[in-house]
């Protein structure tokens, strides 16, 4: 029994390796590449460095960026003192995706997870007590995923956050428990959003 | 509302175009790439530049091959004799898979399709043909998809090859009607080439 060449195995085993990938579709995506243009190919694997390359950290948030700063800390629209604070910026994304939150971002890098070995200090907690401070911001709404790690997390920014005597939210109702934010559907990101709860 | 930056706005678009790749998966793989090491998505890249340079057709079958000559071809265990007509290379793999198959292949690179402007002379016809004379095959098996376009090619080649005096088969039950050959189950395939049938 033959299969692939070895040049094409290789690429469905590292095609598999992509989120929701499996070896059939992998196969499927060989076959694109080697029925496509040239010109096609090329231009997908220099979309992929170029993305790889140019997308950095915004210096103030940690969001995605292609610049210094990120599209949202740069708006003069948005609020700059309620803080929305998430794990990782794909949940930016997520949150922007539902188009009622105006003010801006901070982005953790992260949750607090023991199990792997991350503490509050491999987050970006102190950046954003220092941007708390001299940026005067007076709401921090978190946005941490409504699982163990993000809830834990929540609680540890709280207690930092609260005796700077801000107001400290975390967003609320419409999460179904145990998720992940970068799975739930806009409208319920927006209710949540909406209905935001002080933390106690 | 903001949302990727536009180097990765314009990755996703270009993954969209990937068979099975919507836009969630589009955004799911761009985050992959976003968080795996450099070296990973450039192993990634130089794998999909690699098989794209270095996969060709088989100068004997045009199946997928590295070297000039594809593995089954070069396989002294393969009967020389019986050739399997297939569509598109990925075909090959499909029936490989089933391991029960032991004679050559002849890949067509298509089939004949009037309404993609289609004919018998942009398919590799006459290459079979002269396969059929100058190699002394003694059985050939239809294995072009079993709709329309693969049923008219299959009509055509019978109609090509018998007067030469040789056996022309069809692959036979087991093929639901009206399905592509790349979508079936090795059992069904693995069915469908015990029970070919003779072309009438």
């Amino acid at each position: 029994m033959r299969n692939y060449t070895n040049s094409l195995e290789s690429l469905i085993r590292k095609l598999t390796k992509l989120p929701g990938i499996g070896r059939r579709s992998a196969e499927r995506i060989v076959n694109y590449v080697l029925s496509a243009p040239g010109q096609e190919v090329k231009s997908l694997t220099d979309a992929i460095i170029l993305a790889k390359h140019k997308v950095k950290l915004c210096q103030v948030c940690s969001n995605l960026t292609e610049d210094d700063v990120c599209s949202v800390c740069q708006d003069p629209q948005r609020k700059k003192d309620m803080v929305c604070v998430v794990e990782e910026p794909k949940d930016v994304i997520s949150i922007e995706k539902t188009g009622t939150f105006d003010g801006c971002y901070h982005v953790l890098m992260g949750s607090i997870a023991p199990l792997e070995g991350k503490g509050p200090e491999d987050l970006r907690i102190k950046e954003l007590l220092t941007r708390i401070e001299e940026q005067g911001i007076k709401e921090i709404i978190i946005a941490t995923d409504s699982d163990t790690e993000g809830e834990a997390t929540a609680l540890y920014l709280t207690k930092m956050i609260r005796p700077l005597g801000i107001k400290v939210m975390r967003i609320g109702l419409g999460i179904p428990v145990g998720s992940n934010l970068d799975y739930i559907d806009t409208t319920t990101i927006s209710m949540a959003i909406e209905a935001r709860r002080e933390m106690f």
